[in-house]
């Protein structure tokens, strides 16, 4: 048995034989709540969530409340607030110390909740959180009041799509 | 003419030469809602929408408002409830008998909105439904009252592109 | 050293050498919103949000506030309406001339939100917008009244998979 090596000019492809590959897609997402009642505050604060229900990819911090961007792409993140029995409760997206959007809950008299979104293109890095408002921070619980988000795409369109490939065996007509 | 058959150790490969392969990505996504009025009810009831948008790969009963998982993955759920006139509206993402979060809508004096929404993995199989709440219970229609949802991605990074190939002719210089 | 040219019946692939090869996904995501307060209006029309965020793939005119599918496919919007001081913000997310829902937010007696969202099956070149309904018409600025959507995925399951390859060297055990 001989072990050639042949250099190949040109190889045509048509689409033929089958293979499967395996798509690496990168995968965010996080969903975390009060689970308790929660205020009022003295200052502005940034929300640490009691409950965490969902959070792929680990990017949400549940220690200190803050989501970090893992990859450069487009982000969507949806804040609901809830008050009850005439309080208010009101929260700011922040993405680092800029104000995205704000939501703002006033239950006169018995209950309201309110829910904003946004959808953020972010580099990696970029840190994103929900600031309590002191004149408005008495937030109801139970998961009537949320915090949740996820990557929709990467920016690149790079290699994310990695295919292995071998030859078991040729048939040639020659 | 002879058909030789190799045994090929090792074919190596670099990005040259053009193959377009078709992403088999699994679409789950459904938009429901209310186009009449419903309510009261005397018990908690799994509500069934009359009215169905969207239902992109069937995972959304429209006889019993079920949503069951078709695949292992990450999935997002928005309910929007809504009361008029002194009425109240409340409902329960409900994934199998565990209350995700919960919605309240209280339309003292007039009018009232409430929106929430989880992202939850889940396994295939796994059941998620709206449970209308009897003590506040008269839910407005008109499409002010939806429910939609849909798969983000799934678990597995496993075959999902699936691409075929064929050689048709190998040029080689030896 | 000869050039050979040889037909090839069949070529079996198993998954073991390592190919990277780029997604093509097509992205589309707005993120709008209001910055001043605006209204009353006399007569319905078309909101155009003077405040644009996020506008990827350009799908969102911010001269005109319509969105413009730009490919066949499954999309999803999301209207957040805020009103203060007793007045009263409604909007509907049309779709051409078809309205697919309506939020109502009616600040009595100080605040109040509606958020409401759809997922829809689009076809290319259909129009999607918010009208702003001139019997409550008073929008809170600020972004507390935001407008947002993407494309979730596309109809076809497509060529979005440009694999590019080229045989470098081959081995034979023979």
């Amino acid at each position: 048995m001989q072990n050639h090596e042949y250099r190949i000019g040109k190889l045509h492809l048509s689409k033929e034989s089958s293979v499967h590959a395996p798509i690496q897609q990168k995968k965010v997402a996080f969903f975390v709540g009060m689970g308790n009642n929660y205020g009022p505050i003295k200052q502005d604060e940034t929300l640490v969530f009691d409950k965490v229900v969902t959070n792929i990819g680990g990017a949400f911090d549940d220690k200190t409340g803050i989501f970090t961007a893992p990859h450069n792409g487009t982000y969507e993140f949806t804040i609901v607030v809830s008050a009850q029995g005439r309080q208010k409760a009101a929260a700011m997206l922040m993405k680092g110390r800029q104000m995205i959007f704000t939501v703002w809950a006033e239950s006169i008299p018995f209950w309201a909740t309110a829910t904003n979104r946004a959808i953020l293109n972010l580099q990696q890095d970029d840190q994103i959180r929900v600031v309590l408002m002191s004149q408005a921070s008495f937030l109801y619980g139970y998961m009537y009041s949320t915090f949740s988000g996820y990557m929709l795409f990467e920016d690149s369109s790079g290699d994310i799509c990695r295919i292995k490939l071998q030859v078991i065996s040729l048939e040639f007509d020659q």
